[in-house]
């Protein structure tokens, strides 16, 4: 991993947890498979312990690791270091995609309640009117009971959504093709058809993977569907909305959107997304940051302690999960 | 109530349900005791039917309901119009403070998490660069893992917080004068005095009654004890902070704010708190608004089928509490 992520991920009391589990030289940070200073290290290594920046491992990489077992990564998305030459030695791996989960859910919860009763809405035109606003006036049809969320996506994160929302008076419509109506009912959610879940719900968050075949899952006839005053959000990935037709409807204020990710990613200094009214506009800031990072350095040492005593991981990835997930 | 509370409060569903369990004609709406045209409803009335804006019950107009047996007020505080004279007479009284309390904790939960990862900092920083922002650089030591959320009072909104927290990785302490540490924990949170609470807290949100006691509970001093980087979120009274001192704070930009209720209300035009970028200022739009008002009738409506089935009332209000109450 990076050296600074490793100062990011590890505190006092983690690294303290990892020597106790591991027979380790916590100073030696490998940020590349070819440095001849890791060379030794990573003859002996058993178990590589991953994070953000943890170059691929390649066919060439893993010649210089005979006795690798195990990769555990203290992050979500294991796609950018693990290679089909890590299935083919056998290697097991292990991510914290569950811990990293979490945050992203947190960051939707939130932006659904702040968007559902139009809090940055009446926030703006008190400051703009310096005056008595008439809250009843100011949040109109808005309020957050009986809303209608429509969750696109029941991977990690689209399913900590749909637990995080139990507790509120919400109707919430899930879109999955490889979700049943029985598996949706359990996770308290109704499933839909796409098209269905874009024309019902006031608020639709995204939770599906970047993959060809979801590019522009949001298009222009789709954006159309959603009902007039609805939400938008997206943390997932920019490539799944077709932002020119995003952008349109935003500009019309037709529809609101809270977007942490955009296509391209950063949006050119040009685009009307920065200053809408309508628009929360974040950059890329719902995943793991801050003290977020030790939840996921965490989930990876209790992943590593579970490998040491022999037992299976619990977040264990398989080479074909990777196909459909993020 | 109000003419345009009724509007408000009752959709065609809920209009059928008060129809069907109350004899009663849906088309008068009483905003003063002493109409005429009002008289002979209010002779035959058992119950009273009660929302925003309904005068004071007083001892003479008790005297023109001489059948009156109950008050179910669809609304929160029954303060302003039950009085003395309404439990001298012996009448029972059911609010829908329950659900009123709902959305207040709704949108605290939501101001906590966004605090916490300093989502609209985030923004605002992207907002003016529109370039690159390094996620890593402007959420900083933000995140919502093991942070400190302080709680002041286990009122009704303050117990809803404290459940509402659970499902999330946070250290939540509580002060309330009446709460010892064994209800605190089993309301999943540390009873400690409130300068301690002010000294440890991260995110300290404020959920106490308005009384002459309360005043000014954080004052200069209390507020100096809060951490650098701090947020106060405020959705009970503006009273219960000294707004001068904290002004001061805000402006230093030692902490950041989430002020619902402010005092004066409504802040004069000159307050710096509607221009500064640490503070999400919003027009006292917390509590049941929108479609929010149909979880109070649905409440309300609740407690008049308890009543016609002579069950006791789950919200009932005795006279008591209203004295340590908002």
């Amino acid at each position: 991993m990076d050296a600074a992520v490793r100062q990011a991920l590890f505190d006092a009391a983690a690294l303290d947890r990892l020597t106790r589990v591991a027979d380790t030289d916590p100073s030696l940070v490998v940020g590349d498979f070819a440095d001849p200073a890791a060379a030794g290290a990573l003859a002996e290594a058993e178990v590589l312990f991953t994070g953000w920046g943890c170059p691929p491992l390649t066919a060439q990489a893993l010649d210089g690791m005979p006795r690798l077992r195990t990769v555990v990564h203290a992050a979500g998305s294991v796609k950018h270091h693990i290679t089909d030459a890590c299935w083919a030695r056998g290697l097991t791996v292990a991510s914290a995609a569950d811990a990293n989960a979490v945050p992203v859910a947190e960051f939707t919860v939130a932006a659904i309640l702040f968007s559902g009763k139009r809090v940055l809405h009446a926030a703006r035109v008190y400051r703009e009117r310096r005056s008595w606003v008439s809250p009843i006036e100011v949040i109109g049809a808005g309020g957050n009971y009986r809303r209608t969320v429509g969750v696109v996506g029941a991977s990690r994160i689209g399913r900590r959504v749909l637990e995080l929302l139990r507790p509120y008076d919400l109707r919430v419509l899930l879109y999955d093709p490889y979700v049943d109506a029985e598996e949706a009912a359990r996770l308290g959610a109704r499933a839909v058809p796409l098209d269905t879940l874009a024309l019902s719900s006031d608020i639709v968050t995204i939770h599906a993977p970047q993959l060809p075949e979801t590019r522009h899952l949001f298009d222009r006839a789709r954006l159309a569907l959603l009902p007039d005053g609805a939400t938008l959000i997206n943390t997932a990935r920019g490539s799944l909305v077709d932002t020119a037709a995003l952008t349109d409807e935003l500009v019309s204020g037709r529809i609101d959107a809270v977007l942490d990710v955009t296509d391209p990613e950063v949006l050119p200094p040009g685009s009307p997304l920065y200053d809408l009214p309508n628009v929360l506009l974040t950059p890329h800031i719902a995943g793991s940051l801050g003290n977020e990072l030790y939840r996921m350095t965490q989930a990876a040492l209790d992943e590593l302690e579970r490998y040491a005593r022999g037992l299976p991981y619990v977040s264990g990835v398989r080479a074909e999960e990777l196909v459909r997930s993020a």
